[in-house]
């Protein structure tokens, strides 16, 4: 909103409108975060249109990380414009003022589809049976690793990621293959029984069993490949794929790294489907420009497109795009950085189900799945993230 | 489809595997297009899962030109793949043997959601009603003008993109400029009556007529300004916006000189709705690198958003792409080529709808407005349109 010109006609309003200007810049300052302003109005509107709501509905619907919205809602709170209840974070009246008045909103309805959430595509039966069957195998899977950033999406988005494959034309007859596939896309994609050939390659050996497993119990082909996607792919998996499906690491080498092992794959020509998160406009735009200098063109994006189940803090709500690629060159950054763990590393804090005693995963004990307690519980929640600040 | 590999088990198969290899690179040949291959796969897929289908929705669904479809579909119809019904398109016998033994077609569903046809959102009560106004106002537009790229959108588009900037958060009190009109989007973007402020600027003094009697009529308020893109925008219109919104000349050129000036308006940050039409993958790229490069990010690009009236040869359906800008700066080409006209010179004929008399429209007559016949009628249809060579 850019404040410009005649102030109103009173006083009063006069004062308002520079109370709630002073009180926005005062919020985006003190969260410090790098949307600024925007974040915040983005925040109210949104608590405006939907309230009560949950701080992990108000991230999915800003497509903002979830500690910065918990961040701005606990300054809203102590600037006395938000108030928690028990069904979630509802406006006083004094937010409502705000809302109204300053940012001048008044109309509450959503206009997002119901019928497919936005995603633009809905499932029919044969893609519900699959998703059905895909819900019990993932049941199955292993804890996530996260020093990998692994981050499982729900049974649900790895299916409708099928389903756009499908009614984008690049499922049929098509030959596949997922760079990484923790989110055991290659499921729902085998079960189609539509592709022409499909291969996984991924560095966790406990993915690659339970992909084979699954063929083996469903009469389906995959080709599994264990590989550290840091080394160029195998030569029999170079320049034979139509269409490669990836979820990288969060980093900007994490996202080079894999789409150009994709590239490898493709050839000079093909489709990427890319999964990936709502980022900062700066790291969004240096993104942007490492796809369209690989040779890719961004041919649609639908965000909230993905889900992922467990660790909500990390990663709640993604975006999935089309890549459509020409002249392909692959592009390899600085493959030690490419996990956000490494970047940026982070502790993470679990408590024991069991006894209740927290610990500490990310220095010694690297995995969560590692962990044991001294009570001998095996199973364990995470209860806070810190990051480390680097040298 | 990448063919690799072993070629099945009979003789028999191999003879139709090459058949229908080669018969796939002729057609794509004598057709000449930019997407190739794919284009052909793209039109039989389509066919295959719709028909029968007519050209206009083959192209919608393939996105494609629908002169390059057409092109494809009478090469099609040589080669005995297709046949052309009272309904549309249809695979012959050899043409499904085409889709399902060569191409691996077999499901024939489409996943597109019913509901909002692919777009993600619908519209309310609220906002049906104003598209019951805008349809109104909509019958009274002047004839397009064809040397300045004019094709209007429809009614319902329009209304769709006022109903997405609200949903977004781009539309109650925000400042919004409309750089260039002629689909009357500030016509339902201001019948919501949630903007702080909404100016239009444009050359065609017909369009800003209408939108002045229109603002009038419906008491709302649109600031029209008259003014050609080439030149830097009046003063009193730079930084001063948080939202604007374009459906520009179809070229690279004109792309930057609409989204150039739209930066002027929004100064270093703001939010962009840019409209624009499928493109061939190597033009795509070029405007893809111009968007970012100017500090653009796409944080979401939804296709087959925008359908238009009238000249469906031209401009049958296009993207809706939201930009969100940091540190933007403007990047002007070349100005005197904004118009896919002055690129790539087009002949359009008209036939008189009442003695039948065929007119050339793109040497001295310029626009099909200023088109009489000698039998004194008014009306025209364009049936042929005609690419002349650049020297």
């Amino acid at each position: 909103m850019k404040i410009i010109g005649k102030i109103g006609k009173g006083k009063v309003e006069v004062n308002e409108k520079t109370k709630f200007s002073i009180l926005l810049n005062n919020v985006a300052k003190k969260a410090d975060i790098a949307e600024g302003k925007r974040a915040v109005e983005d925040i109210i509107r949104v608590i405006y249109r939907h309230q009560p709501i949950s701080t992990k509905k108000i991230a999915q619907k800003t497509r903002l990380p979830l500690p910065i919205v918990a961040k701005v809602r606990t300054i809203l709170e102590r600037e006395k414009i938000l108030k928690r209840t028990e069904r979630g974070a509802e406006l006083t009246d004094l937010g409502k003022e705000f809302a109204e008045n300053f940012l001048k909103l008044k109309y509450k309805k959503s206009l997002t589809c119901k019928t497919c959430n936005g995603r633009g595509i809905v499932l029919d039966e044969f893609f519900e049976d699959i998703l059905n069957k895909v819900r019990v195998w993932a049941k199955r899977r292993p804890l996530v690793d996260t020093t990998i950033d692994q981050s499982f999406a729900t049974p649900e988005t790895s299916t409708y990621r099928a389903a756009l494959m499908y009614e984008r034309g690049d499922l049929e007859g098509k030959r596949i293959l997922f760079v990484g596939d923790d989110d055991l896309t290659s499921l729902p994609t085998a079960l189609t029984n539509m592709a022409e050939e499909i291969a996984v390659v991924d560095i966790d050996e406990r993915i690659l069993k339970l992909i084979e497993k699954f063929s083996q119990k469903e009469g389906v082909k995959i080709k599994t490949i264990k590989h550290d996607l840091r080394n160029p792919l195998p030569q029999d998996l170079k320049e034979r794929f139509d269409v490669i499906s990836t979820d990288p690491p969060y980093t900007v080498d994490g996202l080079k790294l894999f789409l150009s092992r994709g590239i490898e794959a493709l050839g000079k020509e093909g489709i990427a489907y890319l999964s990936y998160s709502h980022k900062p406009i700066d790291e969004w735009l240096s993104i942007q420009k490492a796809i369209t200098n690989m040779g890719f063109v961004i041919s649609e994006l639908i965000p909230n497109f993905n889900y992922y189940e467990g660790s909500e803090i990390i990663a709640n709500t993604t975006f999935i795009a089309r890549l459509v690629g020409k002249n392909l060159k692959i592009n390899i950054g600085d493959t030690e950085k490419i996990y956000t763990g490494l970047v940026k590393p982070v502790i993470r804090y679990y408590k024991c189900l069991k006894c209740g005693k927290i610990h500490k995963v990310g220095e010694e004990v690297k995995k969560v799945e590692d962990l044991v307690c001294e009570c001998g519980g095996k199973k364990f929640k995470m209860i806070k993230r810190e990051k480390l600040k680097n040298e």
